[in-house]
């Protein structure tokens, strides 16, 4: 029988993309979604892309938990917390939001300025990135799917992590996203006219709320205490996350090498795809795919490594990196419903 | 056992996409692939997306017409009349190219410049959109899969034509496609300063090839002998096709019965969307999958219908119909490998 | 001495525009702006492009009024017709909004739901497309400026009409328009997600407020009393309009005949550039300028002329045509300011 | 009497570019230009933005020398040596190509791989970014026209490192350039399908050609010698550049205090403009014009200063330089014709 699931925030860039992700899943259905912007409208009204292929009303976030197996949650952080403490033990919840990405409280006030009103219910939860963490998701029951930007960083950095490569204090990102990372909101900086020909920076110099998350994930690999600079930008597209990611190397490796080490930690992942010498990653490659492409390449004459590390933010990104967490913990296939092929143009 | 597949032209937008489609396909598998332009290289250098995905190496003609069941051409007109002539019985051709989409040779030389090198082959193709044609394809072996600009105007067109509502000479065709209509090759038209913040209308004015292609499909179904005017514009996207269509009534009837009729019309088609009354058709909910939506509008000042007809040019305009004419020539599921479901950012 | 101007609504996008041209204009200057959206605020921190040019704090309308000799009023309709109202008889006053376009205050409220308060402003306004009715603004203090698409069109129209080419009810404008002319305003239609990789038809089927802007401009250059039928689609790019019209003949002319008409009728404009064979006119060759390039192309089988009308929206069919209409109004050199030339990357 | 301007490699961007630009300008005309690939043709069929503004044709190089005061060569590198080689004493070369740019021939050869046929010119010529070198034009007939991005990286970088503020071994550049910086010729890369919807790096890790100039601008200004880490990428718009700077500060500075700095260092400048505290410098505030918007920013928990450095890459980072440069040359204001404000949509 397949399992039924429920997403609450559905009518938002993520939530919709996870409908149309699940629908090709063949393990699971989805029996009721929620949406405080449409409530009681049909999803097809406001996204006629799914005009035909399915039928679903706008609900409430109560009739979502009630009626769901899984319930996957699309919303600004701070109400996730709220439907997971009163979650029945035999329910799982997903959720896409920040709620419970951060171990220490101490840095989510910091850079989200809220206090954990559970922590009970943080020590139960469990962050996943499956290449990175693929062992803790198997019996919890309640998963922190990783910000985007902290995947292709955390997928970018771990091996170098892992060899301990990387010179103290020297880690600098550099990433670019597309406009659906800023979300459905229509504001100012979401405005065709100051997005397209354009090249703009954002939560500049140490403040972005994913600078924490991307510590936490390098931070737990190692014995390491790395801080880094993140500096993120807003590219004229839809979609895709491109990381720079420079580190000084504090051993003397050849780029192929690197290379080699980066291509054997990742030989049985079916996402990640470490290119070869002489090839660069780029957006359009992974572009509606639920892959991660990185290239290795080293700056000989300042001794200097450089990652590019590419996902599409709303697949690998969130929803996608969603139904695959999903998918591990009901030991489905990994791959099961995200057989999805780059559209590169 | 799966049907063996072979794809003549693969490099193009049109055989990397269809390869895209095929991989999600149950019933059939890819065996070779063969590229002018690549020679012995593997696709998955060519197109980064397809890697850890397929392994496939571009080989020649002559090895994909021997290996396979069923060939896919994706070629300039006038290079797959030689491979249909070739053809043993058992095999069939999905021709994605011009050469047998029109059945008049006059028409051709007008347009094409080119004469039939073997006219009795043109009497054994047919020509399918599937939704308007769908029995033809049964029983053929050489099947001419539609142009897109005439696969979006056709669907426009079809319920008005056979109701008999168009006054004479009054059919005008404004369309816009995206950049991936022009193809892959590199010139002075598809570089990204040409068309980006750009719009541009070309082969105006009575010479697009497509013409008495869409001519022939609207003659075809009813005792009229239409002539469009057609004037193709090159948009600064990737994908898709949104059509503008112009008519005048020979007759008194409300906006709201031509819906109607286009309703009754498609009604249990699962690949054309006619949408209610105040939505209007657009390109973003149609990209990425096979549908083509309709809108329909009435311009009461001038006594006029408005159609706008949206697709995917590459694939319910190009690919994806083939695989759709396949899946009925093969009686497979119509829908078999085209639950695509749009990507609307 | 230079002129005095103030700008009503210098934040929207016609409002900085003008500021931008105005800049380089060598006899006048901008002793005031204002804004209902950023009271107080210092253009430049709006609009930092403005930063070491031009220092301006935006004020109140009244300050505009009283500081200027020559008031500009950049405004959705229904508040200027108020400004009008009270303006001492020594100013003058160019709307760049809609309240002095029409002179039907039946078309007004059929098309704005709104009537005239003042009748007798009316009487005492004039509109002005340059190349059109330059003579009418010699001596008037209030001067409609013309609407973007009416601006193309009317242009595109102007020759054929005189000529009595055009056969009735047989007018069709196929428009297409960049973000800016949907205004400054953030919401779901102005979403970068939402325009871009789209094309999107609005305003169908008669309704389009431009309506009976366009059929006054037409019918007021013969005895003919044309209806047209005008569909307006949002491109994804910044600026530009590409009108694309259709008209039947009512006589036996070839397309070279056309065009010299087109060519002679423009012999002397400045900012009109009829095309030769074989060109045809696209957005980028004006984007970014006051020109209109026109192409004019006949469709030999279906008896209809294609005219290719393309401008910049906020200049030529906005803030442009507002100093154009300045500088005859105050027998300053008609392209004074106005040496704008195409940024065609 | 005005100078005479004569332009070799017209038709490429910058080349039309420079028309654009000096058709504005008080004291100059130009009088012959040049071009490889449209010799005998009329500029406003390649160009049709100059349709009734400027009537040229492309003559011979030899014309082009022999009727001018005043040569710029807009050409790639290695071609404008020889045209040095045999000029007159009295004519002014401002080379916006590559042949001067670099004092070591070492370095010319390892990143060009040609050696300097004419020591002795290099001798002779000059390179100015004119807010750094302003004092070296004016008695120099060679003037050797900074590329694209070290502008917006010198300018960034300056008054830091006059300060000495700057850690050995840390200065990390991560530079965006719009499809414009590639040049006019069609290929693979600038097809539009590949750039649009996409980011990619190349010339990644110590080879691109604008290292040597980087590390010679700021080793020009101190006793430092600094390497840089520079890693260009592809952004889906035409014109501008973002260059996001990293360094190390070797001492204990405030964000306040840098920027404090930097104002001082450009206050007298016009076209630098360092942004207050909390804006972001980014690419549509400068594009279209000659300005340089600098933000700094400092990253307190790595001890790290974020420079923001935007220009037009056209413009400031080639053809309106070379004119800048030309101001100073001839003892123009060094603003004359460059005038243009920022058209930031």
């Amino acid at each position: 029988m397949k399992k039924k699931i429920g997403i609450i925030g559905a009518t938002g860039y993520v939530g919709s993309e996870l409908i149309r992700i699940l629908m090709n899943h063949n393990y699971v259905e989805i029996v009721a979604i929620s949406s405080n912007s449409f409530k009681g409208e049909n999803l097809s009204n406001i996204y006629p892309n799914f005009k035909k292929i399915i039928n679903l009303i706008c609900g409430t976030e109560e009739e979502v938990v009630k009626k769901s197996d899984i319930i996957f949650t699309a919303l600004p952080h701070g109400f996730s917390e709220n439907i997971a403490k009163n979650l029945d033990n035999d329910k799982v919840l997903i959720d896409i939001g920040a709620d419970f990405r951060l171990d220490s409280e101490e840095n989510y006030f910091a850079f989200y300025n809220k206090k954990f009103n559970n922590p009970k219910l943080h020590a139960n939860s469990v962050y996943s990135i499956p290449e990175l963490h693929r062992a803790n998701v198997l019996n919890q029951n309640i998963i922190a799917n990783p910000g985007c930007y902290p995947t292709s960083i955390g997928l970018g950095l771990a091996p170098a992590v892992l060899e301990n490569l990387i010179a103290n204090n020297s880690i600098i990102i550099d990433a670019k996203s597309g406009v659906t990372g800023a979300g459905r909101m229509a504001n100012e900086n979401s405005h065709f006219i100051s997005c397209n020909e354009n090249l703009k920076p954002y939560a500049i110099a140490g403040v972005h709320r994913h600078i924490p998350e991307i510590e936490q994930i390098i931070n737990g690999l190692s014995d390491n205490n790395y801080m880094v600079s993140f500096t993120p930008h807003l590219l004229p597209i839809n979609r895709g996350i491109l990381s720079t990611i420079y580190f000084n190397l504090n051993t003397d490796i050849s780029e192929e090498s690197v290379r080699n080490l980066y291509k054997k930690f990742y030989k049985d992942e079916k996402f990640v795809v470490v290119l070869d010498k002489n090839e660069i990653a780029q957006i359009r490659n992974v572009k509606g795919s639920n892959y991660c492409h990185i290239s290795v390449h080293k700056d000989y004459r300042c001794n200097r490594i450089i990652i590019i590390s590419v996902i599409d933010n709303i697949i690998k990104g969130a929803a996608g990196q969603a139904v695959q967490n999903m998918n591990l913990r009901f030991r489905f296939n990994e791959d099961e419903g995200l057989n999805l092929i780059s559209n590169i143009f």
